[in-house]
């Protein structure tokens, strides 16, 4: 099925009506007293629908947040959305009043360029914590954009280099799909590094039964050519995050800004996806799912300092929140990401992560595997809570790869989960150290 | 009052009436294939109480737990106990029967040696966890510990010597203090380094108040020559632990093998301590809440990569379990943590790590301040959610030094929490990446 999600160029221009812009206007440098306008590095990115869209959101759950994110959850249970603005450079959180000011003047200078309300405009930063934005230059910078704004893959790619931060390499993804006979696009672009542990809500609040703390920046920004009602719209981003974004953990630190937005703009004349489609919500759910999945992995894949990408598959919990308990615990532990990052089998750290979840936990039902992503293919270091004989060289020979998969089989219920991890490297300690 | 405490040597023989031995075996060697009897570190400790002493112990709460906990835990609520036996190099943990088997041998094989039952000695093992002990090598170890029993302090030396793993130095205090007029002591060792954030309980069953993930391997085994009732004893020991042991992290890990005991053996002929000694009972709580923290704080500073001691001091929560919370996540914080590393006053990471635990934060509450260890001289660098205007390097002087304290006002209500914390280096990392 997915390989029928044929991949395109053109990131979020790529489905019919929407346009971009990525634009250098130097907010770093004022914001720190830092930077120097030398790199030039795109700052600031504006995606646009040319009728009115109709929007979904989903949000970070941490109390402290953003002021933009405090802006944008109100606005995006609407149907009139006309574009997103964003920087990168500074996260305007913990900027108090000013803050939410300022948030509000970047929607209200694109809206009056674009000839729309401001409400008609969301808004994401990322960046540096706690620094007043520098107004004037992201004015310029919002101006330059909508001068700059045109439909090329180019200038989706300059809008998808301008929201990062330190990050590698841009995250970019566009697909094509049939959708009821018709031809439908959904396109996509993101940002991650550090701070990724994403536990994101449509409100930005957290959910009873959201997993003790979840933890990222990330942004996701996507775009579709197909109609759907705006509850419909809605419930098909919420899975999408949750088997995608809210899967993903680099530090175990949850973002102030954690932002994914989803513009469906109706340009691509399919009839309007509800609750009803049926089949055709299942195929739109699908390939959202394929994007949001796809993006998520770059993040992992990009993570400050990673040097292994794991994907934890717990199978057997109790029920599903104690596999999602037990997933969490081992893809965080301090102790076992270090063993990644040294290519060591290390089952006994794995066991000590899931004694301390709040997962119930039999030792001697324990069944811990690895296998080479993707594969059916098990190669056991643990079997009811005691080692086999697989010769560690063996188990090495999977675990110092650039990706693997580990599996653990709890043996007591029906319950499953998975996360994709990173490694735990000196490169990230050195990163994150200092300023 | 503190002064009054007097330091004497001796450690764990310093209280009248117990002797010690640390002697090598080779425990590691036989149990991994690995390590050599050139280094011929110690790996096997005894303690022995001459008269049957009266004992109390808190237990890993995680629920992969070492054999020599499930053979302790029951056996701890005693007024008979002669001895305990501990190896390092081995942690007999996830050995299936075979392990409890070892466990109980090796109480076994001290008692036959003694002249008492098995009942009346305890375990605790630390190291490498799922491989089955090398029980030749330890029965032999036990009986050159028999043989070399004596109460001098070159004896206790030993003893602290032989739980090490990869901790850098031993571990030792006593302390002599007067109790109702008489001169009384008390003395101990324990070990750390890595898989430190303990979260003990009596019984090694988590108490429904239990912040939710905690996490080390810790051992320390104190010895009072004071006499007290069972009960009493095991409720000093809770308290005296609670603002200890379980007041540390190194890496947000919990070991299975977490372990503390106590054992007063009344020599000192004081009255019996039980629960309206009143200001007795008082004074003798003082001390033991002393010495073990000595001996935590020492565990964090010889962390493993260690290069920062930090105090981290909420104040001002709702509640004191909300405090906890919040003290919690900013001390296990991968961001906060890689941050001291690099002496840097990062505000931003601290409030996103309070955001997102599970005590109620209002941002623009928040006050941020740090102090040299022990100084009531703040300097803020936020104060109600906002920068204050305090230089850069007026605060780097102070996060730069080896130790120093944080302060966390919530400005919500009277809860309070503290935490001893370490930063997260690249040598922490390095250490633990490999085998």
């Amino acid at each position: 099925m997915k390989k029928s999600f044929h991949p395109i160029p053109g990131a979020v221009v790529a489905p019919k009506g929407f346009q971009a812009a990525g634009v250098f206007c130097d907010i770093k440098r004022l914001g720190t007293g830092k930077g120097s306008s030398k790199g030039r590095k795109n700052d600031l990115a504006l995606i646009v629908s040319d009728p009115p869209a109709t929007a979904a959101g989903m949000f970070t759950t941490n109390q402290v947040c953003a002021a933009p994110v405090k802006i944008s959850i109100p606005r995006a249970n609407s149907t009139q959305i006309r574009a997103i603005v964003i920087n990168s450079g500074n996260a305007n959180t913990c900027t108090g009043p000013q803050g939410l000011k300022d948030a509000a003047t970047m929607t209200r200078t694109a809206a009056q360029l674009l000839n729309c309300r401001e409400e008609q405009v969301l808004v994401a930063s990322t960046g540096r914590i706690g620094v007043a934005l520098p107004m004037a230059h992201v004015k310029k910078g919002i101006h330059l954009a909508v001068q700059q704004l045109n439909p090329t893959r180019q200038n989706a790619h300059q809008a998808a280099l301008a929201i990062l931060t330190s990050d590698s390499k841009p995250k970019e993804i566009a697909v094509e799909f049939l959708l009821n006979g018709q031809t439908v696009r959904i396109g996509g672009i993101c940002k991650g590094a550090g701070m990724i542990h994403p536990g994101m809500s449509p409100s930005g609040r957290r959910p009873p039964s959201t997993p003790h703390a979840l933890h990222a920046t990330m942004l996701a920004f996507l775009t579709t050519d197909i109609a759907a009602e705006q509850n419909t719209l809605q419930r098909c981003l919420e899975k999408a995050v949750a088997q995608s974004f809210n899967r993903i953990t680099v530090d175990g630190d949850m973002s102030t800004n954690d932002t994914v937005l989803l513009l469906a703009n109706g340009e691509a004349r399919t009839a309007v996806l509800h609750e009803k489609s049926g089949i055709h919500l299942k195929r739109f759910q699908e390939a959202l799912n394929h994007v949001t999945l796809e993006l998520a992995k770059m993040i992992v894949l990009d993570g400050e300092g990673v040097s292994r990408f794991v994907t934890v598959h717990v199978q057997g919990a109790r029920n599903a929140g104690e596999a999602d308990a037990a997933a969490r615990a081992v893809a965080n532990s301090a102790l076992v990401k270090t063993s990644w990052c040294g290519g060591d089998p290390n089952w006994g750290r794995i066991l000590d992560a899931l004694g301390y979840s709040n997962a119930k936990i039999l030792e001697e039902k324990i069944d811990v595997a690895y296998a080479k992503p993707g594969s059916r293919s098990l190669t056991y270091s643990l079997k009811r809570g005691q080692p086999t004989r697989t010769p560690i060289s063996k188990l090495r020979k999977i675990t110092s790869q650039p990706a693997f998969d580990l599996y653990i089989h709890l043996n007591q219920g029906k319950g499953s989960a998975l996360m994709y991890a990173s490694d735990l490297t000196e490169a990230y300690v050195d990163f994150n150290k200092g300023e």
